[in-house]
C-alpha cells in the first residue's frame, strides 16, 4: 500500500497542511501512477471551503492531475509503466448505464460518477485528489498525455480544458461563426484558445481591458469591456455563440442579446442566486440558454489530442505546495495569470 | 382592387364587428387568393386587446390563413389560379438577408419580416390578416396546401402548426426519444401529434386530466397532471425533450428537472413576467432552455408535407364571424377544443 505525501485541509476555514495519505495497490484492471502536477480550479476552493455542501474532512482536493504510470494491475490493458496519464474531475462510474454508454460518465446514472475528491470509492473509502504524489485509478478512467504536451501544462486541461472545449464542439464553434467569451481566467482564456484553433472569430469579454493583450495573442480577434456600453450595444445581436465563465454579475438577458436568432448563450458558472431570464429573448429569436458541465472520457481524450495538435496550452504559474493557501486567496481576488499548478515534488518538503 | 368583407376590431377594449377593407391588385409578382378560414391564435387576442405593444387600429388579426387563388400578377411563376394556398405570420422581408437566405425570413435582419396584420407592406398601408374575405400577398410568403389536407384544417397549421413542428424537429423528436409536452391547447395538441407522428414516446401534461382521452387518441403514450407530486417526481430525469407551450405558472425548473443529462426544455410561451432559472439545473447536467419562434416558409410547406404525408391535423371547432368575440374569451379561458377557424363565407353576412 504506497504511502504519499499531500497537503489537506481540515475545515471549511482550515489552512491546507502537509500530511500523508494511504493509496491502495492497483487492483488487476488499475493503475497506480505518480503525480507530477495538479491545478487548483475554483471547484476546490468552493468545495475546500464548504460552498458547495458536505465535506468530508480531512480533504485532499484537486481534480486536474497528470503524472507518469508507475504500477499497473495484471489485467490492464490500456497502459505501461511509463506512460505519461492524466485524471479530471472523476476516476469511475457504473459503465453500463445508458450515459456511461455513451461516453458521458460524468452524467452516470446509476450512483453517478465518483468525484476525484469528495467522493466514495469502490472501496468504501473517500476519494483524495491530486494534491498528493501519486493516485490509483481504474484504467478506462485515465486519459493519455499526448507527447507533445507538458505534465504541468496537461494537468489544467482535464477541468478547465474540457469544460471549454465540450460546450465550443457541441455547440458547432468553427469558421464562419462568430464567438464571445465572458471572462478571461482559468476558463475563459482556454475557451478563446480553443475557439480560435477551431476557426471561429473570437472576442473576448472583461470587466476591464487589463487582460487584452493576452487575449489577443491566444487568437481573440477583440477583447471588449462589459462595461463600455457604446460597445455592448453595437455588438448586440451579432454573435452565433456565447461562453460565459463567470458565476456572478453578468445579466444573462443582456448576453442573450449579444447573439443573432438561433444564437447560443452556454453558461458555465454556478451563481449562488437563482437568474432572471426574459422569455421573451429567448422565444422571439429562437434562442438557447444552456448549460455544460466537463466531458466525458472519450471527450477529455480527444481535447487533449486537439491541444497536441493545434499546440495550444494553458498559461501556468508552477507553485511549491506550501503557497496553496496564499493561491487559493489569489484564484478568489483574480489574481492568477491564468491557473496555478502545484508542482507535486513539492509536497513532501 | 378588390373590396373584401372583413372584421375589425377598433380599440383594446372594443369588439369585433363587420367592416370592409380594400386590397391591392396583385402586382407582378404577387398573388391574391379567396379566403376560405381563419384561425384563431392566442396571439390575435394579445396584439387585438393592446397586451403585446401599439397596435394601428381598425386591425384585422388572422394569421392562420387558407384559401383559393384567384388572380395572379404577371411574373408569378409558383402558383396559378385555383391552387390552395395558405399564409401564415408574415407576407413579405428582405429576401436577401443572411437569415431570408436561409430561410429564415422570420427573422430578417434589414428591417424585419412584415407581419400578416399590425404591421407595414411594401405599400407603406398597414397590413390586415385573415379575418377577411381576401388577402394580396408576394409569391414567395405563400405556402401549397397539399391535397390531402382539408382548407379548414389547413388554415391553424400555418401558426400553431409550424410553431410546434420546428422545435420538434431542431431538437430531435423521433424514435427512441422520450418527449414531453406541457399543455394541451391549440399548440400542445399539435405538439402531441408531430412528437408521436416522428416516432418520439410522447407524454402529455396538463393541471388536470380533463384531456386526456384526447391527448391519448393523439398519440400520446402518458398523461399527467403537473399537480401529481408523486407522478412528477417519478418523471424526474427521464425525458430527452419537453416543449412547453404556456405562458404562465409553471416553474421552469421543474420542467429542468424533467430531463435528463443534455435535455432540452424547449419553451414556446411569452410570459409577461421575466422567469426565475437556476442556472445549476442547466450547468451540472448540460441542460438546455431553448425558446422557439414559428418557422421559416421553406420549414412551414415541409410542415404541411409532413401532415399530409403522416394524416394529421388540428381538432378544430368552425364558427361563424359572429361568433369572434365569444370565441376570443373562450380562448382566454381555455374553453376551445382546440382551435377555433372562422369560416370567411359568413364575414360578409
Amino acid at each position: 500500500m504506497p504511502d504519499v505525501a499531500a497537503y489537506a485541509i481540515d475545515s471549511p476555514t482550515g489552512k491546507y497542511s502537509k500530511t500523508t495519505i494511504t493509496r491502495r495497490e492497483p487492483g488487476p484492471t488499475e493503475v497506480y501512477f505518480d503525480i507530477a502536477y495538479a491545478g487548483i480550479c475554483h471547484s476546490d476552493i468552493h468545495t475546500a471551503r464548504g460552498e458547495w455542501g458536505p465535506v468530508q474532512y480531512p480533504l485532499v482536493a484537486g481534480h486536474e492531475i497528470a503524472g507518469t504510470v508507475s504500477r499497473v494491475g495484471s489485467d490492464v490493458t490500456k497502459f505501461a509503466v511509463g506512460d505519461r496519464v492524466g485524471v479530471g474531475c472523476f476516476v469511475d462510474s457504473c459503465g453500463d448505464c445508458e450515459e456511461c454508454r455513451a461516453g458521458e460518465e460524468q452524467f452516470c446514472t446509476e450512483g453517478g460518477a465518483v468525484w476525484t475528491y469528495n467522493g466514495v470509492g469502490r472501496d468504501g473509502l473517500p476519494t483524495a485528489g491530486g494534491y498528493s504524489q501519486g493516485i490509483t485509478v481504474e484504467q478506462d478512467y485515465l486519459m493519455r498525455v499526448p507527447d507533445a504536451i507538458a505534465l504541468d501544462h496537461a494537468a489544467p486541461l482535464m477541468c478547465a480544458g474540457i469544460t471549454t472545449y465540450s460546450p465550443l464542439k457541441r455547440w458547432g464553434a468553427g469558421p464562419g461563426k462568430k464567438v464571445g467569451v465572458i471572462g478571461f481566467g482559468g476558463l475563459g482564456h482556454m475557451a478563446v484558445q480553443f475557439a480560435a484553433k477551431m476557426g471561429a472569430d473570437v472576442v473576448g469579454f472583461g470587466r476591464t481591458l487589463s487582460k487584452r493583450d493576452d487575449a489577443v495573442k491566444l487568437g481573440a480577434g477583440d477583447y471588449v469591456s462589459t462595461q463600455d456600453a457604446a460597445r455592448m450595444k453595437e455588438l448586440r445581436g451579432t454573435f452565433d455563440l456565447i461562453i460565459s465563465t463567470i458565476s456572478d454579475g453578468m445579466d444573462l438577458n443582456v448576453l442573450l442579446g449579444l447573439t443573432k436568432a438561433h444564437g447560443v448563450v452556454v453558461n458555465l458558472g454556478l451563481p449562488e442566486q437563482p437568474s432572471t431570464v426574459n422569455l421573451g429573448a429567448l422565444t422571439g429569436k429562437s434562442r438557447v440558454l444552456a448549460g455544460s458541465n466537463i466531458g466525458g472520457i472519450r471527450e477529455t481524450q480527444e481535447m487533449l489530442d486537439f491541444c497536441a495538435e493545434h499546440d495550444m496550452a494553458p498559461i501556468i504559474e508552477t507553485i511549491p505546495a506550501s503557497q496553496i493557501n496564499e493561491a487559493y486567496d489569489n484564484v478568489v481576488n483574480s489574481k492568477v495569470r491564468y491557473r496555478y499548478v502545484i508542482d507535486a515534488a513539492t509536497l513532501g518538503e
